[in-house]
């Protein structure tokens, strides 16, 4: 297809398109004539992609050329799928990871795994966000909402039973990568929003 | 104390302090002289509510800015908390919300909350990005992510039961809302930082 047809069908604007195709997110198409290239179904799908990463995931950029990266060269990343979901939760970060009250919140995140036995490199990029959260919370003096940490551990835990089975169906390892990533982004995004209507749901019937 | 005192405990850079308070999101000092003033316990607070809600919860300056305001008038939010909830979640709304697909989406969201009874508002923004995660996942071929849909619904609505509840614990309306806004955000990053965890944990037991 063109890529005035490529941008109908994606939605997504001209100058947009242009854009990933110089920063080299979306490969180039296969040139047709002096201006001119074809595109097929695959750069429709990346383009969509691109997208969701970035407007539902809300991924930089740069975070999306990461993911793709992972998604186009699965080798890169060691046996399994962990150093996909890894790369796809990049976050700037954060300013003091020095303090001795965020050491003692990376302890408290690493113990929460340990206590489950959960297989995990102790460098994930989750156990400083963890952190990150815990002392925040701290901070601001909200200690006791800390209380919910293993309830949320377990409930995560259970969660992810069926969410890996469910990527792990996939026929090939391209579309498992896919799943894990698109999963792992969205599925949040998904997650979240049904928490905050549960939310809301439960504090209307105390009020 | 003194605007030095705020950022040596606050850990906030001098320019970004006067920053928050030139924009308002941090209530000016008391005069003590031609260019001092001074700052309290509640500076550092509010300063630090600041931090969390753009570092860890990844809201925009503007988002803050509403955020702050409910927190400072509750009564402008109507007679529960609700309001307070929605406003944390302000996110800049997609593009195209007008096609068929994303209108199906959103009828897929609706009727989650609908089959369970839940008490919220039709239209609380929780629905359109529910909306916007679901039409995406449809759009990449990952339909099968969402038969995952009615768990994520009800272990929402497990966990929503006793974090309302300690919400509520709180000994005025104050620190009431100051926790439904920290516990919202900063509880979506610690469960999200959690579920990485666990996905990561599962999959290494497939590997």
């Amino acid at each position: 297809m063109r890529i005035s047809e490529l941008v109908e069908r994606s939605g997504v604007p001209l100058p947009t398109v242009k854009y990933y195709l110089r920063e080299g997110l979306l490969p180039p198409g296969t040139p047709t004539g002096r201006n001119q290239a074809a595109y097929d179904e695959g750069h429709l799908q990346r383009l969509r992609m691109i997208r969701a990463l970035i407007e539902i995931g809300g991924l930089p950029v740069s975070g999306v050329r990461d993911v793709l990266r992972a998604v186009d060269d699965p080798g890169q990343m060691g046996h399994d799928l962990r150093g996909i979901a890894h790369c796809t939760v990049a976050r700037p970060v954060r300013g003091d990871r020095t303090s001795p009250s965020w050491q003692a919140a990376r302890v408290t995140a690493a113990a929460l795994a340990a206590e489950r036995g959960w297989h995990v490199h102790p460098e994930a990029p989750a156990f400083d966000q963890l952190a990150d959260a815990i002392e925040a919370l701290r901070g601001l003096g909200q200690d006791d909402l800390l209380t919910l940490l293993p309830l949320y551990a377990d409930t995560a835990d259970e969660l992810a039973k069926p969410e890996v089975a469910m990527v792990t169906r996939r026929p090939d390892r391209a579309g498992m990568v896919e799943a894990v990533v698109t999963g792992t982004v969205l599925g949040e995004a998904v997650f979240n929003a049904l928490r905050r209507l549960a939310q809301e749901h439960q504090s209307s019937l105390l009020a």
